[in-house]
């Protein structure tokens, strides 16, 4: 689900499709979400674009029930693309799910605090936000269903007045680097019959990983000195399969690829003579940068 | 041509299928030259792999000549995928080509200083190194032929004993930072019939572009100290225009595409649950780590 509005940013889109070609192929169907890609960016009650990515959800819906599927493996895009699909998962199977938010971000704002819908996602999975999105949601997950895992951003987002009283519990970076007890234990202590897991690339470390936004090559330095260190690629990688060795994952969402490199290589290879166009000047375009 | 025994990296070979992923389509024939991925890597005559280059290198030149093609794109791989490609396009043109040699490194290395031989190949398009590699080379360029642009690394390379009466002439960094005047002067003096373009995606700064063998995260805080400074993107995209505007190109061959990011992300995805298998340990292989 290439979408790329929630986080106000064209590369999405790249990113989508590139993880997308890199991913191993499944078995299952396979469905890609259209995504307006002129849609208006202007912010409405709140939200950029809010429109197109209310029609992008119910599209994304709409392809879910077509499969009636068990499990769902999303590919973004934002994070806004496991609205349909997370809110799908919890109501198939009676709220019955822990929800993994394995992210550097909350993702729990609301329209009052940020305009961008790809930090509001989590809060509209927990029934808080904009009521058209909610309303997304049939089954709200319940904050006692989630936990955050890596979490080492913005938790100040935490304390925001809807959130103030959920209490969600946090395992950070430090509670999972030597290994997965923090998560197992907390798991065990609620016994879901099935696990959904968020993914958001940010949570790895922007000095191991850098397709992503905050590491734009043109203010990298500055971001190192300022994003606290992320978790390794080893040790997201070991504590899923620790996950998934002991529950039943029915959901996986991996989001917010930013390929910086293929972004700017493409741009650059259609400009180039026999390859592209010799009097094209456009640069590769960003809308965000820090 | 996802050659990598010649650069003796595994990811040269995904570097070589993103990049032609990433490229706008052409309307000309399309080859893949086959590559073996198992080949020993073993030292012959003082090359890594030398008869799986030579046998992938002849595969080139019987792929090209099945066309007989009046200009070629080479989407590589590592540097020696320019080896059939820049000898037929050079025979074929009666010599009358000015060869770019865009990269940060000369690649004018013989087998007895070093064993890989992506840094053999412009030596051996000059008609210098190991006797097989110079025998697919039916007509060899002459050094007033060459053009170094944006060489800013190993330059006492150039001094090596077979090469030190060559004196290839170089437009630096800080050459062509500002306008293509010195590349196209150099140019206007010799009048060339065709252009061809080497563009070692090396020659950009590792700074502002990444996905380059030198750029390996673990290591580039480092690098980052002991690299000089390279060309950014734009300033070799407005190069290649300007030269295209004012010559016909007939060669163009970008080599040593090293995508870090996408390489560690396609094994993480390969191990994760629901996409891939959940008691895969093997990490993304690397053969040299600065």
């Amino acid at each position: 689900m290439p979408q790329w509005q929630g986080g106000n940013n064209p590369p999405y889109v790249l990113g989508a499709h590139l993880l997308n070609w890199l991913a191993p192929k499944t078995n299952g169907p396979f469905e890609e979400v259209p995504i307006d890609l002129d849609s208006s960016l202007e912010i409405e009650q709140g939200i950029v674009a809010k429109s197109a990515l209310l029609t992008q959800a119910r599209s994304a819906k709409s392809l879910i029930q077509k499969h009636s599927p068990d499990s769902i493996i999303i590919l973004g895009g934002d994070c806004g693309v496991e609205l349909a699909p997370f809110a799908y998962l919890n109501e198939r199977y009676d709220g019955e799910t822990a929800l993994l938010w394995v992210d550097s971000h909350p993702d729990v704002s609301i329209p009052e605090d940020f305009p961008n819908h790809h930090a509001h996602v989590l809060a509209n999975l927990l029934g808080v936000g904009d009521k058209e999105f909610v309303a997304e949601v049939p089954r709200p997950f319940k904050p006692e269903q989630v936990l955050f895992v890596g979490l080492n951003d913005m938790i100040e987002a935490l304390n925001s007045k809807p959130l103030q009283d959920m209490n969600i519990d946090i395992a950070t970076p430090d509670d999972i680097k030597e290994d997965s007890s923090k998560v197992l234990h907390w798991l065990d202590s609620r016994k879901p019959s099935k696990v959904i897991v968020h993914f958001d690339l940010d949570v790895l470390d922007l000095r191991e990983f850098r397709s992503l936004l905050m590491a734009n090559p043109a203010t990298y330095e500055k971001m190192k000195e300022q994003v606290p260190t992320g978790s390794s690629i080893e040790t997201i990688i070991r504590l899923l399969q620790d996950v998934a060795k002991a529950y039943d994952v029915v959901g996986l969402g991996i989001t917010e690829h930013f390929p910086w490199d293929a972004y700017n290589l493409q741009n650059m290879l259609q400009r180039l003579p026999l390859l592209g166009d010799i009097n094209k000047k456009d640069k590769a375009p960003y809308n965000w940068i820090f």
